[in-house]
C-alpha cells in the first residue's frame, strides 16, 4: 500500500465564503480533517469550514498544550510546543501510511505564519504534499476596512506587535505600508510607536476583520486600550494616489 | 432609480479553482464585468475567472494607454494613466448610475498593489461598494515553491525589484522573510543585493507561480538573468524552524 498525501488547505480569514474552490474540493477528498485549536475552545479553521466538511469524515483535532504568548522564549514554552508538534506529526504520518487522504486546515494561508508550517517541516520531507493557498487573515481586514494597502514600487511590512517600541518605530518609519498583527494588549506600545513614527495619523484599528461583527475605525478615534489579541492595525502606503 | 454597486472581485494568483465562493457567486449577479488589460493582449484577471462568467454578460474592458516600466516616474506617464484611470472611473460611474452591478475582476487581491485602487480612489467616495478578498500572487507562489515564508514574529517585507541596489540590500539585511516581486531585467541586480545582504543562498526563484507550466529553483541554480516582468524571488524566514 503507498501512502497517503498530505494536503494543506488555506480556509481563508474567517467567512467561509472566503474559502477558494479548491479548498472545498480537497475537503470532498479528504478521509481525514485534522486542524489545531485550543483545548475546549473550538477551532477557528474548522468553524470556517465547517458548510464544507463531508458527514462523518473521521476528524483529528490537534489541541495546543500551551496558547499565551508569554515566555516565548522560554526554552521549556519552545520544549513543550515542540514534543506537541512530534506527536501531532506522528498522528498523521501514521494516517499517511495507512494511505489516507489528510487535510490539514489551516487559518488564512498555510505558508503564512501558519501553525501547518510545523507540521510541514516535519512531514514534507517524506510524504506528498499539495499546499493549497489561502485568502490571508490581513486581506480579509484590509478589504473589511475598504483600505487600499500598498500600490507601485511601495515597501510593505508586515510586524508584530510583540516587537520592541523602539524596533517597530523604527521599522514603522522605514515601511510605506505597513500591517502589525498579535496587537491585543501591545496596543499601548503600538500607538507610541506609531507616533513616533509619524504614522498615527493614518492609522486603521481593525478588531474581527472578517466577522459579521467586525469593527473598523481610525486608531485615533479608539478611545480605549483594550483589544483582543488578533486585532491588527493598517497603516496604508500609496501616498502618491491622484 | 438608485445607483447601482461596485464589487471588486479578488479572482487570486492565476488558477481558476484559487478563486473564492463570493468572488464566484459575485460574477454570478454582477450585470457588468470589467477588466483591466494590455491592448490586444487580453486580460490575465479574465482569464481566471472565464469559467465562472455568465454566457452573455456584458464585458468592459479597460486597456492600459501604456505598459512598461520605463519612465513611470516621468510626469508625462503619470499624466496618461491618470487620464486613463480617470476616463475607466467615468465610464463605470455611467453604468453604476444606471443602476447596473459592476464587478471590476482584479487579479490576486483588490487592494494589495492593485490596478482596481485607481478605480476605488475615485468611485468609494460616491458609489456603494463591497471588496472581495482575492489569494495574492505571493500566495501563490510560495505554495506552488512549497516554501513555508514567515512564522512567529518574523518581520516579512514586501520589496520591487525596481528599488535601487543598495535599498534592496540593506531592506532585505532588516528583514526576516522578504518576497521581492517584479524581478524581470532587474534580476541581476536582485542578485547582487541578496548577496551583499547575506541572504542569496536561501532565495528561491519563482517564474509564473500558478500557472500549470511553473518554475521553481533555488536562485542559485539559475544559471541566466532570463525573467520575466512577474518574476518573483522569496526569502524565506523561520531561522528557528526545529
Amino acid at each position: 500500500m503507498s501512502a497517503g498525501t498530505l494536503i494543506a488547505v488555506g480556509v481563508g480569514p474567517g467567512d467561509p465564503e472566503l474559502m477558494t474552490l479548491k479548498a472545498i474540493r480537497a475537503l470532498a477528498r479528504a478521509d481525514v480533517v485534522a486542524y489545531f485549536g485550543k483545548a475546549g475552545n473550538g477551532s477557528n479553521a474548522r468553524a470556517t469550514a465547517a458548510p464544507h466538511l463531508r458527514s462523518g469524515v473521521m476528524e483529528l483535532p490537534l489541541a495546543y498544550p500551551v496558547t499565551t504568548e508569554i515566555g516565548r522564549d522560554e526554552p521549556a514554552y519552545r520544549a513543550a510546543l515542540c514534543a506537541f508538534y512530534d506527536e501531532a506529526a506522528a498522528s498523521i504520518a501514521a494516517l499517511l501510511d495507512a494511505g489516507r487522504t489528510l487535510a490539514v486546515l489551516a487559518e488564512g494561508d498555510p505558508l503564512f505564519y501558519g501553525s501547518y508550517m510545523h507540521l510541514h517541516a516535519r512531514l514534507a520531507p517524506r510524504y506528498r504534499c499539495e499546499i493549497i493557498a489561502g485568502v490571508t487573515g490581513m486581506s480579509g481586514c484590509w478589504s473589511a476596512a475598504e483600505t487600499p494597502i500598498a500600490q507601485g514600487n511601495d515597501v510593505f511590512t508586515v510586524l508584530s506587535g510583540l516587537l520592541p517600541e523602539s524596533e517597530l518605530a523604527r521599522r514603522l518609519a522605514e515601511a510605506d505600508a505597513a500591517v502589525i498583527m498579535k496587537v491585543g494588549r501591545h496596543l499601548p506600545k503600538v500607538r507610541r510607536a506609531l507616533d513616533a513614527a509619524n504614522r498615527l495619523d493614518r492609522a486603521v484599528y481593525v478588531e474581527r476583520g472578517t466577522m459579521a461583527d467586525a469593527r473598523v475605525m481610525p486608531l485615533t478615534e479608539k478611545c480605549d486600550d483594550r483589544a483582543p489579541y488578533f486585532a491588527v492595525v493598517l497603516v496604508p502606503g500609496w501616498e502618491t494616489r491622484p
